[in-house]
């Protein structure tokens, strides 16, 4: 893993500027015989564009697979998948050349490389996950061959917290149901009128992504620096986003017994000692608001002077429920890789 | 960063199980010409050392650097560091050989490998952790040439919250000085109280370490999956007990608008696209409660069938304070190779 | 470096099959602030490309950068960069799906992945490399920075050798005027004919090409393991038809006295204990012929039945002339990224 | 591949000084289950201990196993094994201290690191081969499990061709009986002769050592750049005085025709398109003459000037000898970790 290479197995590379020409992956390592269509990565995209509710750019995202698949099945060769930028406009953006946008990269990236593409955030735009969403697409279906199934859901929006699985209004099949990707029906229609709220205040809002991988044999994750929850957090960490990360009984264990932890149903999350316990595995994810928001705000300049601007373009209210399918893609890539890397466990 | 390797050009090996004859780290990667002492790392292992409220085995761990210092200065070439084992009871875990404490990594080990060391948790065992010490004091001697400093504390134990800067009864210079590890006197004695009450009944406490890295120049942290966060996230999730992780306004971002986390002072955490902002760097982490504990408890053998056990051997009721030194040597090995990195931001 | 990707800091992953969409690369690690335009990279493709004398399939490679740079300059974030093919011509091959051809990566590749692109050779195909040379001339321009020049050139062809750097008939600027590259007016002549006479016979030729590195500062390569020559040597053999390397005196050395070797001029080829030495840096890599010849040939099906064969197709008859801006390429990526590593030799 | 990490699943890291404290390896990723022992790495290390006719140190290698093996085999933890320096004389080394050897790598260290271990070469000495062998003795004991053998021997030293397999003079057994490693006792006899004679002048000799591996499936390598042939270039060339290789016909496969190299016996050495094709893989490595001789020499020192040195201590006449289990520990090292990454080939 090194700095757009995610994995030691099943690689990935990605690349692409918000407002460049195309976004894209190479993923070197899946094995050969694999059934793969481009479908299958349209239809994971399609997951994360954004719905009538968002209020962002609406980009029909059309992938095209350079390399890696012949004959409808994977050669072992690295796959490439490209994405063209068809929507951009960059002039929303010329205004803010100079201007460090609050809560945005835009500071930083300037600190690192002392240079940087203004349009969009370029790559630190949220548009850059669509590249770790199609190389989810084909993780998941390298996961679907040993029965693992990785689900995310928003369990907690806009400070709304929705139930939890078990709990009567918890519904899996809701989830792709409402924009919002919360397990409720009710849970959905409190939350969209709370979201409502916020866009004619011209604010935005965060929430919790709670995933769940199934049918994880026993046995997964490197011991000592590599555990599974460890490469599962930095695979969440890595999302723009994302300020934290708790795996089953997470911060609240920290004020439990051992007795009362021990005892709890999979407090663990799935994962004991680094290493997958073949009981599902489930961990929460926490998304700060986007800090893309209508209203005025104070900025620095790049003289260090502040001024007040309002951020124009097209952003999301909320773009958790778009974060969902990314934190799939991830936690994919992260089990696909320790599926490979288990491979070498025994003689 | 792969199995037992941690880090990109500061790269950190760690091997040893808990009672086998030695453990030990190998650094490859330090800059040559920085003064490095065995003392400077017995320093940091004595932290790590229990104390007498911790009831576990009290193993002075004696360093020896056996290559990459000479005439005091680090050659450039790998550091080999070795502390012996001397103090080992395997006795103790005789009786455990063929069963599955609850909680540890014992059946999850036995599933990747079919084989393990079941002698006081063999590699899964806390006392892996003194390598990362035994690394990290090295770490921090790098990073001190930068002005950079990284300090942890216990935030929470046993379920009591303690003050957090800026708070009165908050005390930086209070953390050293009590067994615990908490920035308070009063906190201190109050939290002691409820430790002594659980020893009094064979259980054990969880607690949250919060860690503060200072002086941290902007630009630190590559772009999209090695974010500064994501890799810190795995440095802390590596750790044992930890199932969580939150940086800034973490969780509770999620559920703040966009305008009021845009306006709270550096809800980030230091850290803006995953890249440092200059700030100050700080994050929670949570551990469970560490899972031996003098009660009986119901665990399952190697032939599937449940037992009741009650765990011998000496354990800490609670391990929080001695994963202090551990957060802070995680922490400073992310940043010493972030700051290696960063050497190649530019042309 | 794994698989398709190739460097630590100065990463480059590529991806492509010979009769696929398309071929491509992403330099992942690039420095910020670079000039870089389309041209640079299409002229040094069109380096690799077949002239007149060749025979193979010509195709004009353009390539189109995706990502990384913004007004004209490398963003510090990955670069991507794709090559169209246009002028495949799979018909060619139908005939040869179930042969395995003799001296080809045919037979292996199927027993590696159990299945393979039978079109041009696939991945295995030498059209792989214009990705390594699109990548070669960012790192080229990366060099030049530090004033190191990295050339090439054909020293024997055909069984011809041709003279050294030094010797009377020796013109570097000869080098890219006649289609042999060799450094010889005279010599091109004579090997000229004598590759039209292996033409005529539908056979191939093999040779040999030197590379020299000037500017490069002593200091460059890391220890062990990771020499600069371990690494140049890598580098060279992971072209297709490469089989052998030499540095300096080379084989010839191995004859030498230790007096003889220590006293000759550079006979280490600017690298002593795998770091460069400020000296000139050079290396001899031989090809052997390809194995694509016009003559019937006995070779294996899938079935394990010989059969007899004639490859039709475009071929070259000697291909080593067109390796050579790919053993530039590959020295030149090799040296860039020691040249990053080097930022970390010291605190 | 970094620094002194070698190997991508199959991981070794090495650490140690000459004059150090001790020398040693972690092995990182050996599968769980393999049986091994103190003196299975024992008798491979004292395959490389100086014998009678050397005339340099003579030390007993000891090799310690810290870690890793439980009962008698490996855990799937890190293998750590240290072997402690005991016959260190610094003291011929002193007058060394601000001069650099010709043909050593003192100039070239203190270039990149500005600093450095003096005595006996510190890092850059021979002696840190003894850790690639005790870790190749592991990988060597992995591989037998697949039937794959790993032999190398002396095939030409001090200028003097030694028979090649199927030739009359030729006999695997003799090679392990002289202490030249040639596979002829005649030849061992010339050898002998000559070393002696290049010994009374105060001279040292190279030679070329050829390894050939047996039982090597079809299938191991990786795609591009990581080709077999690539690793093992890459293991060969990272050995000290080693300053060139070949593969199966090699060098003089330049000179052939396509028609002639096609038709001959395994002209590929066992790899074709950096795949092996499960018949005998064979390459030869060219070793320089040691630089380190008994005449006088000129030498730059610190400050530039040019001196006269005679270097003392206790120097092989010719080393390569002492190479022949070096390479099969680095060749054997390649082959493990190829053997692991091809269990990812296919789905």
């Amino acid at each position: 893993m090194a700095g757009n290479i995610f994995g030691e197995l099943f690689r990935v590379t990605t690349f692409g500027e918000s407002h460049g020409e195309a976004l894209g992956c190479v993923i070197d390592g899946c094995p050969a015989g694999l059934e793969i269509s481009a479908a299958d990565i349209e239809k994971e995209l399609a997951r994360r564009r954004p719905g009538g509710v968002y209020g962002s750019r609406d980009e029909k995202d059309t992938p095209e697979i350079l390399s890696g698949v012949f004959e409808g099945k994977t050669l072992g060769s690295p796959i490439a998948i490209v994405v063209r930028n068809t929507n951009q406009n960059s002039g929303d953006y010329g205004e803010l050349k100079d201007i460090y946008r609050p809560g945005h990269a835009d500071f930083t990236w300037d600190a690192k490389f002392g240079f940087r593409d203004w349009r969009g955030g370029g790559r630190s735009s949220g548009r850059e996950t669509l590249c770790r969403v199609a190389a989810g697409a084909i993780a998941k279906k390298f996961l679907a061959l040993s029965g693992i199934t990785v689900r995310a859901w928003v369990s907690s929006i806009a400070g709304l917290q929705q139930p939890s699985p078990g709990e009567d209004d918890f519904d899996f099949d809701e989830i792709e149901r409402n924009p919002l990707r919360v397990p409720s029906k009710n849970g959905a229609a409190r939350a969209m009128a709370k979201i409502e709220e916020l866009r004619a205040e011209g604010d935005s809002a965060g929430g919790i992504v709670t995933c769940l991988a199934t049918g994880v044999p026993a046995g997964l994750g490197e011991p000592v620096f590599d555990k599974l929850d460890a490469r599962l957090a930095a695979a969440a960490l890595s999302i723009g986003a994302c300020k934290g990360i708790e795996f089953g009984a997470g911060f609240a264990a920290a004020g439990l017994k051992g007795s009362e932890n021990n005892s709890a149903e999979n407090s663990g999350g799935g994962i004991l000692g680094g290493i997958s316990s073949g009981q599902d595995i489930f961990f929460r994810a926490a998304f700060k608001p986007t800090p893309s928001i209508g209203k005025p705000q104070k900025a620095l300049d790049r003289e260090g002077k502040t001024r007040e601007i309002t951020i124009k373009g097209r952003h999301d209210v909320c773009i958790v429920p778009r974060a969902v399918p990314v934190v799939e893609a991830m936690s994919a890539l992260v089990l696909a890789d320790f599926l490979l890397l288990s491979r070498s466990n025994r003689i």
